[in-house]
């Protein structure tokens, strides 16, 4: 590629409105251009980029087994009501009218078209299984998008959905693709982990997501050995050992004002008071009901943990706190176990506590020396909170320390969600019909660009995996405009380069080495070939690796085998 | 690729809502699937020759030097409403507001972005030229979608944009993409034609269509040696000579009921009176004022043509009934030049006409005997009408033919329309500044999967050009489940062929032959080697070419090298 042509416009200044490093660098390095709130048009650059990531992916997949489709963007309003994800879905699905009055909206995923499709034309476990996929654009109406392209509304995904005739078949599925998944996030040149991950909104029994791990990441990881999961995921274990014996008796305080453990420390004078003799209540309403859960002071409540525990039923959340407060008597803060007139379930964290402090149920009063059996019935105990660094590890080996993570990737087994509703169903070999086995893979094919770039960047700007770079060389001539021997020898060697397979970019704008050195560093291309007059004198050609200090002269006529195998030895 | 994950499902049943052989076929071969009126996905099959059309595309814009960018679907009204389109684009343009209240529209083509990123980034002259393409969703809300991807509503197209400095740089930039073009549609292999074409509502001063020639097309093309024209654009000259002498004086005739040609020639029992003494007069309206205009019996009035050569203004339409009568006192198919109120135009044809027959602006008589310049004012006289086969050709040599075409591809220069109201300008070189000149270029990457099936068809199923056929060559085995023999030769030969890098299907799903060689026939793969107990008996496979009738004896030895030298010699 010649580099006249191919629209490079990078930027000095660093753009005010981006938070994250990625969205800075892929802003002045001119890679993607913001068109809407969450909308961005890719450059070229950027866009070879995304195109190589794409292939990978593609060639993954296709070594899977899986069959490439193409599904649209626009998608009529009676699939969704199927699924019954017309109306579960939130605001982030864009729905509108055509011209003829139908409904539609823009597809945030596949299920319920590639279900559709399926049942159109699989009846007989003979044709089972297969894995269809695609690498397409899908919008998600995000309320506040941010971070450039990691939280953008319209954004490319490969999306994958396999089908099985039983749960066994479905397992195999799953663990194909999640080979597959570490093939392609190797290949791209990624520092990733696979974590157990809750299913959410798709549904589906089990699913991993796959974390590029960098300090900007979204998500919190934990992880210990060879166990990691993300934080709504991470399982806490009851404490081993034995409760202590009680000592205090319970007394009722007057704590005007006090709303929070913090001022209730101050208040009683005993900031020494361990987080576990510090009881939160927190109350909780599902489709079923309500219930009162108890946590350590510090814990932080796990929504879709005390939905699965306790007998709320589903869409769980706090309860309002006018409905708290005519239930208790009392506003949050002020809330506790004695007297509750709730269901109360109660963290592992709690089980082995003794002479607790909690709310009086009544506003201004909390009790001391609280002891389950005692002055309250004793509780449920659950796991209810969200895992924290310093847990012992779910799998019995280790503690769990803690890292942050963007979320490329995520595998789902659906199991027969979909397929149940939407009447997707296969003749057995035995004899009868029934659902489908579902799962369905995702990768944020656009997401990677900046996650890749929040892992490689230094001070001059992004260190792309060599995958992935827009090019995986430049050559870089000193003086073109005015040197003949130059130009001749930096077209000879970039033909040659092109002639022997290396995605190569000839810099044939005539900037100033500054500049030009600036500009290649700032887009993140691995190797550099610089040519001038000083070097062909020598016979030689200054190379320097993108994430290397220094650079190094090289023959000139052994340039491109010097390369070649520079390339096969670096990521 | 292994046939058994593959989805293939095709019908043996004509499906009866297709109205065109290449929608017939690409249903029944499981080539797509609709979701919705004009909205299709796209199955394995299918979408294998997208890509492959997409890859020699993407192939001759790089090698043309153009840059690959990815622009969004989703496109704000404001960018719209700098451009005049977003009130000018009719109900096609399919607009929505977001969560937020905000207006965006799904983007038909990408003008106004692709402009905002320009002005963003380019001021100086030295910046130019340059050209920018995608391969892209686009989403056009068609009244009344059909012919399956044909006319659909969702479709994928290729765009691109060049912008140069002036003219001489457009129509550089213009002549490189006409050459990019007919390298495109060769390797293609379709039998096209570049044609002259109106620049419509892209805008702009001069365009070309490419044309696949096939007699189901919606337009029509008159060619002549080298000159070639869609029928809106095809100019027909005035006719050489001189007027004959008139011969008859003006009569009024009593024609009760009279309202065309037709029944007039009946009525007067006149049956050979010629098309060109016969004067169909039509009223238009645009937003400038009112004309008459006149044509010879028989021919079409062409809107376009009459728009420019009237001086009614932009927007022109027929006149309404009502309003046509107020004007003239008559009906249609009762009106006349003799005392018509309203400028009169006339076509060229009838130019040297004497002694004609019109409407007499009331209703129930017509003239005869009328003559221009004694009857009535001498009109003006103007090229209005469509083209039709038999005229003399535009450009001096020969007799126009006429065929019909579909639409593949479409060049306009487009000149400063939006760079202008965009306010996308450069710095002249001398100082100054002008808007960019500014050319765009499509192609319907979908559609071209359609026409190249309208041009290639037999009883049994598609005959794709080899360079786009889902898979250039299949291993049938017959008997996969009974013998091993077969299965190993067959695993064997595809194993090779894959290795000599033929882009080869393995048919494992042990179909009897029949049901086998009639799915791979209907998909349209060009070449079949077909292995069997018999055949390896004698060392030997069966060959046969999509579009041959008989099939040959290869020894399997040679097998791969014979199938390369055919491939290499097959278009």
């Amino acid at each position: 590629m010649l580099a006249g042509r191919f629209f490079i416009h990078t930027a000095k200044e660093t753009p005010s409105e981006a938070e994250i490093i990625s969205h800075r660098l892929m802003l002045r390095a001119g890679l993607v251009r913001q068109l809407a709130s969450g909308i961005y048009s890719w450059l070229p650059a950027g866009w070879r980029v995304v195109n190589k990531i794409a292939n990978i992916v593609r060639e993954e997949m296709d070594a899977a087994g899986a069959a490439e489709i193409f599904m649209p963007a626009v998608q009529p309003a009676a699939l969704w009501e199927e699924s019954g994800r017309w109306h579960a879905y939130g605001p982030e699905l864009l729905r509108f009218a055509d011209r003829h009055k139908r409904d539609f909206c823009l597809g945030p995923t596949h299920e319920e078209v590639v279900t559709d499709i399926v049942r159109a034309f699989v009846s007989g476990h003979r044709q089972l299984p297969f894995n269809l996929y695609q690498i397409q654009t899908k919008f998600r109406d995000e309320i506040r998008p941010r971070f450039g392209i990691m939280r953008a509304r319209e954004f490319v995904m490969k999306d994958a959905y396999s089908f099985d005739v039983d749960e066994d078949g479905m397992r195999a599925s799953y663990e194909s693709m999640r080979r597959a998944y570490c093939r392609i996030f190797d290949r791209i040149g990624l520092h990733y982990r696979m974590v157990e991950a809750d299913s959410g909104a798709i549904g589906g029994s089990s699913s991993h997501e796959f974390m590029v791990l960098a300090d900007s990441g979204e998500e919190v990881i934990l992880y210990a050995g060879d166990y990691a999961a993300n934080v709504e995921r991470a399982s806490c274990s009851p404490p081993t050992g034995e409760r202590p014996p009680q000592a205090e008796v319970m007394q009722k305080v007057h704590t005007p004002g006090v709303k929070t453990i913090e001022t209730l420390s101050a208040f009683l004078a005993d900031a020494a008071v361990p987080a576990h003799r510090n009881i939160k209540t927190m109350l909780i309403k599902g489709d079923n009901g309500a219930a009162a859960l108890l946590l350590q002071g510090g814990h932080t409540l796990n929504l879709v943990k005390a939905e699965a525990q306790s007998a709320v039923g589903a869409n769980a959340a706090l309860l309002p706190p006018a409905e708290a407060k005519a239930l208790t008597g009392a506003d949050f803060g002020s809330l506790g176990p004695v007297n509750m007139p709730l269901p109360v379930i109660a963290d592992y964290g709690l089980l082995h506590s003794v002479d607790m402090i909690c709310g009086a149920n009544e506003n201004d009063y909390h009790y001391t020396g609280v002891n389950f059996g005692r002055d309250c019935p004793e509780p449920v105990f659950a796991d209810l909170r969200n895992a924290v660094a310093g847990d012992p590890s779910p799998d019995g080996a280790g503690t769990l320390s803690a890292c942050r993570g963007i979320e490329v990737g995520h595998i789902f087994q659906l199991g027969d969600k979909y397929s149940r509703s939407m009447s997707a169903t296969v003749e057995l070999p035995g004899g009868g019909t029934q659902p489908i086995m579902m799962g369905c893979y995702g990768i944020g094919v656009t997401r990677i660009v900046a996650a890749a770039i929040e892992q490689g960047h230094d001070e001059q700007g992004i260190i792309f995996p060599a995958a992935i770079a827009p090019f995986t060389a430049v050559v870089a001539p000193i003086g073109w405009g005015k040197s003949a021997a130059v130009r001749q020898a930096a077209e000879a060697l970039y033909d040659d380069l092109r002639a022997a397979g290396v995605d190569v970019l000839l810099d044939n704008r005539d900037l100033r080495p500054g500049a030009m050195f600036a500009e290649i560093d700032l887009l993140g291309i691995p190797h550099r070939l610089v040519i001038g007059e000083r070097g062909l004198a020598a016979g030689e050609v200054e190379y320097k690796y993108r994430a290397a200090k220094q650079a190094e002269a090289v023959p000139l006529v052994t340039a491109v085998a010097w390369l070649r195998q520079k390339i096969s030895h670096s990521i």
